[in-house]
């Protein structure tokens, strides 16, 4: 499973405070103890506050990596913020994210060959929010095919189906499941599908056990990957419980302590 | 969700201390608990030491119905030993369970027939355990269409796939869950699909941990029913926390005591 740590974000009061004050400390702890806790790369986003992106992208970028080696996931709406963290990165990178739209795929396709870069593709366009699971396999096809003809290799992308909260679209739960399914037979090889995981309980109550019951269910899918919080302790049990169902870490009586030494 | 609660069998202790003393107490006892907590019904299993078992049977039925209308799961590898309970029960049941071996479908399909009863077909032979998803579907299959050629309702049918022990079958949990997804697909109406949940956790640490992923999964997968503890909380918060994702249960933020309420 593919675990992008989804603390170093502007939105969180304590990262926003961060970036305000250039207090380096509490982006490295948050660097440290989500790698420490099994984040495989760290989500880094500005938030929607940020007066200078791209400055803050990069500071942030450089930030984390004083301390940790960990791939990290560029986050942003805007494809020059992403440039910036780009530009400044040393290991692995994740781009998140493009949309399905032509204009967006222009720009970051070529940027994530340019960077060597993984890339996130959500189905999602200018036209909204998918409704359903076949207007997500219609927008994850073009992005695929878009991929295809721009000689950018498949194996590097990652499908996002776009997990919406189910106190206020309760029906696309099933929907997104679905399309999980379904992103793996667009292409062989098959793309990767990543979740934002945290987003099927916004502004909802028992915010975790939703989190990790959605999460659960759509390992089962065949998810590969998933934008996530590494440290709820009872989310990552639920994780490496279901890679153990499904044969992907072999069973001991401490497989739970096992996953976590590696 | 069809929950059959799965405590009252002679396997456990308890039961056995109480089956052994003509303790209906414990019996009873065990019977509210699991209704209020949940359970659609209740299995009876007298266990493997029961010296006269006919005779238990009956005893464990009238015992329960003295205290509960919940329906009732008789659960014998002896046919004789259902009979007897269902002689005497006076609320609906359920047959738990046929192989799909002929000489077992051609006692237990007409019982469950005479006594309007439900079914449990165990997608198993005496050839052994099914090794896969195909074997699975082979055996259901058979015992499809023997209900179909013998008018028994496929509505009334649950299918098991037989869950084996995660730490000495790993290999077989997708193919339950894949199982499960395809068993829909042998009728329409569709058979329903039930599992005996404990066994994936048999002789494993952090039991209910595995149990819930385990269940998560396979709600995502189309389960309809599981053999459970009701009374294991953490379980069946995740039960109603799927079923509200798979949008079977409306959101409200105190789903989970509103699922209890009903």
């Amino acid at each position: 499973m593919f675990i992008v740590g989804e603390l170093i974000n502007g939105m969180y009061n304590n990262v926003r405070e961060a970036i305000k004050e250039k207090n380096k400390k509490i982006i490295q702890e948050l660097a440290i103890s989500q790698t420490k806790t099994g984040a495989s790369a760290l989500d880094v986003n500005c938030g929607p506050a940020s007066a200078n992106p791209r400055e803050t992208m990069k500071w942030l970028v450089e930030s984390i990596q004083e301390v940790v080696s960990t791939p990290l996931c560029l986050d942003s709406t805007k494809s020059d913020v992403i440039e910036a963290g780009l530009s400044v990165a040393k290991n692995k990178t994740i781009i998140n994210s493009s949309s399905a739209d032509k204009e967006k795929l222009d720009i970051l396709v070529p940027m994530a060959l340019k960077y060597n870069s993984l890339l996130i593709g959500l189905s999602l366009s200018k036209k909204g929010v998918p409704q359903d699971k076949l207007q997500r396999l219609e927008l994850a096809a073009n992005i695929v095919t878009y991929c295809q003809e721009s000689s950018f290799p498949v194996e590097h992308l990652y499908l996002d189906p776009v997990v919406l909260p189910v106190n206020v679209a309760q029906s696309q739960g099933i929907e997104v499941l679905e399309a999980i399914r379904e992103f793996k037979i667009l292409s062989d090889p098959a793309p990767k599908t990543i979740v934002g995981l945290s987003n099927v309980s916004q502004g909802a109550n028992v915010r975790s056990l939703i989190n990790r019951t959605f999460l659960v269910m759509a390992q089962g899918a065949g998810l590969d990957g998933a934008i996530l919080d590494p440290l709820d302790k009872d989310l990552m049990d639920a994780l490496i419980t279901a890679e153990l169902i499904l044969n992907k870490e072999i069973y001991c009586d401490s497989f739970l302590e096992a996953y976590r030494k590696k």
